[in-house]
C-alpha cells in the first residue's frame, strides 16, 4: 500500500500494443493495493516527427511555438493510456502539464519547475483513479506552454513524487537497472540493487545514460527514492537512494561502477606564459563558440610557463583546435595540439571517501595492462583517466575485474 | 482597415507547403492594413489518424480522453502557422482553446461555447501580432479540454468574431463560395454574391455542405457577417448576412438556390388507427435506436385510420424498416413499407415570403418533366419534395432553369 509515481519512456509507449501492456502493468500494481500516478513521454519517434515538420518551416526553430508543437506528443499518449486503463475497468484520468498545474519559469525549451499543485491529483487518487500525467511539459505564470527539454519526463516524475511525497519514483525504461558498467563491454557486468544519488550522478554524467542528470539531482535534493526498472521484463531494478542501510554498507564494494565516455577529444596548449587570467584567455574563446568543456588540467611547466589541457566533445574538436591555435599565437605559447582518439574511463564509489589507495590501485591495474594515462582527474567519489581510444575495452574490463565488481550480488 | 477573423480548414493547412501559402495570404491581408485573428483546423488526415489510433484501444471511444487526444491536431497547426508567419517577419502568437480562453459547457465531443475572453487577443492585435487560434476546442469550468464536434472550427471562428466584434468572419475552404446549386449537377450553377443567414441555414441543412449549420446559426444570432472564400483561388466568395441592401432586394431572384440530398430513404405505415399519441408510438422506437428522422408527414386516410410517412438517412433504412414492421403489427396497422431509392430536392429563398405561387410553379416545372412527387413539405422560405432517385439531375436542372438561376450576376 504505497503511493508510487511511475514514468514510462517513449519506447515503453511506442505502439498501441505497448500502451496496452503498460496498462496491464499498472493494473498489476493497483491489484497490489498501490496508488499510482503515471508520467508518460511521447510515443517513440513522435517528437522527431514533429520537429522535422517544424524544421521544414524554420530549420532553427526554438522558443514558444516549438513548445506548443512538441507538447502534443505527450498529450496523445496520456489520452491513449487513460483510455486503455478505462477499457480494462480501471478508472483513470489524464492531465497535461498545464492542467496539473506544473508551474515553470518562462525559459521555453528548457524550463525549470517552480511548483506543482498536487491537489487535483490527491482527490483523484482518493477515489481510486490512476492519474496519467504528460511528462516534459508545464506552463508558465502567464499560461504559456513550456517544456523541460529532452528527457524532461524523468524530471516530471521526480517532481511529482516530491510534491506528492510519494514512497518511490519508478522510472521504467528499456534497461533493467543500473549496471557496474556497460554489459556490451564487460559481459560480467552486474546490475546494482542500490546506488547512492551521488554515485548515480557521477555515473550519469560520465556517459551511463540510464537517467537524466537533472532528474537524479532533483531526486537527491528532495530525497525521493528513485528506482530504475525494465518496462519489458520483471525484476526489482536498481534503487537510487541516500539511505544505504547498515547491512548494505558492510557488504558494499568500495567501487560501485565503472563509467566511460567515447565521445571525448583532448586539446593541449604548451608553454603558455604563467600569468593570472591565462585560463580565462584560453577557455573564453572556446566558450564563446558554444563549446562545452569537460575536464580541465593545468600543470606548471618549465621556465615560468604552464601547460594547459582540456577535453571537449569529439564533434567540437576541429573548431576547438582552430580556436586554440589562434589563442596560442596571441599568447605567444609554444604550441597548440590535440587528440580526438581518446576516451575517458572513470571509477565511481562513495566507498572511496573512507578507503585510501583506490587511485593507486586503479593506476596499477591499468599499468599492468600497459595502458598509458594521458590525463588524470579526481573528485571525492570518482577518479577519471583519459586514455587512448584503443584501450577502452581492455581498461574497463581490467578495472571491472580488478575491483571485483562481477560478484554475485543478484544471483 | 478592418478586424477580420479568418478560418482555414484542414485541406487549406494540409501540408507544410499549404501552411506556408496560408501565411503568405495572411501577410497579404496585413499589408492591406487589416488586423487578423486566424482560426485553423488540424492538418487534413490528422484527426482521422488520431481517431484510428484510439479506436485500436477502444473502438467506441468518446468522452473526455477523446477530446484530450483530438485537440492535439489543431495544436500542431497553430504552432506551425505561427512559426511560418514569424519566419516571414510577421509577429504572431498561437493560442489553444484553453489559452484564449474559450469557455464551454462540459459536454465532451459536442461542447457548446459559453463565453470567450478576448482580452489577451486584443492586446496582441494592438501590438501588431497575428493571433493564431486552435479551432474546434475549448475548456470547461474545471479546466477539462473539450471539443465542439466535427466542423467546430467554423463555430470557433464565428464565436471569436462575435466576441471581438470583428468586421467579418471569413471561412476559407476548398470551394469559392455558395452556389445556386451543385455545379456538378448543373453546369450553369452560379456563385451567389450574397445570401441571407436563413437561406444559408436551409441550404446547409439540405445537403449543401459548405458551412456547418451551427456556425451559420451562431453568425445569424450575433449578426456576424460571414464570408465563404476559396483558400486556393482569388475571389470575393459569398457573403452571408442579414443586411441585404435595397439595391440587392430589387434585383434579387425569388429563389436563391436549389439544394438536394441523395442520402434519403422513406418509410410509410398505412392504415394506423388514428388515436392520440400514435405518432409517438411510431417514432419512439426509431428514436430509441438513435436514428434521426428528417421529414415527417401524416395524412388522414379512409375509415378512421391514418397514413404516416417519414424519411431517414439511407444508412438507417434497413434497421428502421424492421422496427416499423414490428410497430405495425403491434398497432394493428395495415402495412409498413419503404423506399430507399428516393432523394429530396428543395428550393430555398426569402423571396417566397412575398411572392405567391412559387409552390405551384415548382410543381408545374416538375410535372412538365414527368417527375412524380412522393412527398411535399414546406416552410416559410423553402419547399422540399421527395422524388425517385432517378429524377434527381433532371429535377434540379429543370428547377434551376425554370427559376432563372443561371443569370450573369457575377460576370
Amino acid at each position: 500500500m504505497a503511493l508510487l509515481v511511475q514514468k514510462y519512456g517513449g519506447t515503453s509507449v511506442g505502439s498501441i500494443e505497448r500502451i496496452k501492456a503498460v496498462a496491464d502493468k499498472i493494473i498489476g500494481y493497483r491489484k497490489q493495493g498501490h496508488d499510482l500516478v503515471v508520467v508518460v513521454s511521447a510515443m517513440s519517434g513522435e517528437t522527431n516527427r514533429l520537429t522535422a515538420l517544424a524544421r521544414e518551416i524554420d530549420p532553427e526553430i526554438r522558443g514558444r511555438e516549438l513548445d506548443v508543437l512538441l507538447t502534443t506528443g505527450e498529450q496523445v499518449t496520456i489520452a491513449l493510456l487513460a483510455t486503455a486503463l478505462k477499457m480494462q475497468g480501471q478508472d483513470a484520468i489524464s492531465y497535461t502539464g498545464g492542467q496539473v498545474r506544473i508551474l515553470t519559469d518562462d525559459a521555453h525549451n528548457k524550463a525549470r519547475i517552480k511548483s506543482i499543485d498536487a491537489e487535483n491529483i490527491r482527490q483523484d487518487l482518493a477515489v481510486g483513479r490512476v492519474v496519467v500525467v504528460a511528462g516534459f511539459q508545464g506552463v508558465d505564470e502567464k499560461g504559456n506552454i513550456t517544456t523541460l527539454g529532452r528527457g524532461g519526463s524523468d524530471t516530471t516524475g521526480v517532481a511529482l513524487a516530491a510534491a506528492l511525497k510519494a514512497d518511490e519514483c519508478q522510472i521504467f525504461t528499456d534497461v533493467d537497472g543500473v549496471y557496474t558498467t556497460d554489459p556490451r563491454v564487460v559481459a560480467e557486468a552486474r546490475r546494482l540493487d542500490k546506488i547512492t544519488f551521488e554515485e548515480m550522478l557521477e555515473m550519469a554524467s560520465l556517459g551511463s545514460k540510464v537517467l537524466q542528470i537533472r532528474a537524479v539531482e532533483f531526486a537527491g535534493k528532495y530525497e525521493v527514492p528513485l528506482r530504475v526498472l525494465s518496462s519489458f521484463e520483471e525484476g526489482e531494478g536498481t534503487l537510487i537512494t541516500s539511505d544505504m542501510n547498515e547491512g548494505d554498507d558492510v557488504e558494499q564494494a568500495v567501487i560501485s561502477g565503472i563509467a566511460f565516455n567515447r565521445d571525448e577529444a583532448q586539446l593541449t596548449i604548451n608553454g603558455v606564459p604563467d600569468t593570472p587570467g591565462v585560463a580565462f584567455q584560453i577557455l573564453g574563446p572556446i566558450s564563446d563558440a558554444n563549446i562545452e568543456v569537460d575536464m580541465i588540467l593545468q600543470n606548471i611547466g618549465a621556465d615560468g610557463t604552464t601547460d594547459f589541457t582540456f577535453t571537449v566533445h569529439r564533434n567540437d574538436y576541429d573548431t576547438a583546435l582552430k580556436i586554440l591555435q589562434n589563442t596560442a599565437s596571441e599568447l605567444g605559447a609554444r604550441e597548440a595540439s590535440g587528440n580526438n582518439k581518446i576516451v575517458k574511463i572513470s571509477i565511481v564509489g562513495v566507498g572511496m571517501r573512507s578507503h585510501a589507495g583506490i587511485a593507486s590501485k586503479m593506476f596499477e591495474i591499468l599499468a599492468r595492462e600497459g595502458i598509458n594515462m594521458i590525463m588524470i582527474s579526481t573528485s571525492e567519489i570518482k577518479i577519471s583517466v583519459v586514455v587512448e581510444e584503443k584501450y577502452l575495452e581492455l581498461g574497463v574490463r581490467a578495472l571491472h575485474d580488478g575491483f571485483d565488481l562481477e560478484g554475485d550480488e543478484n544471483e
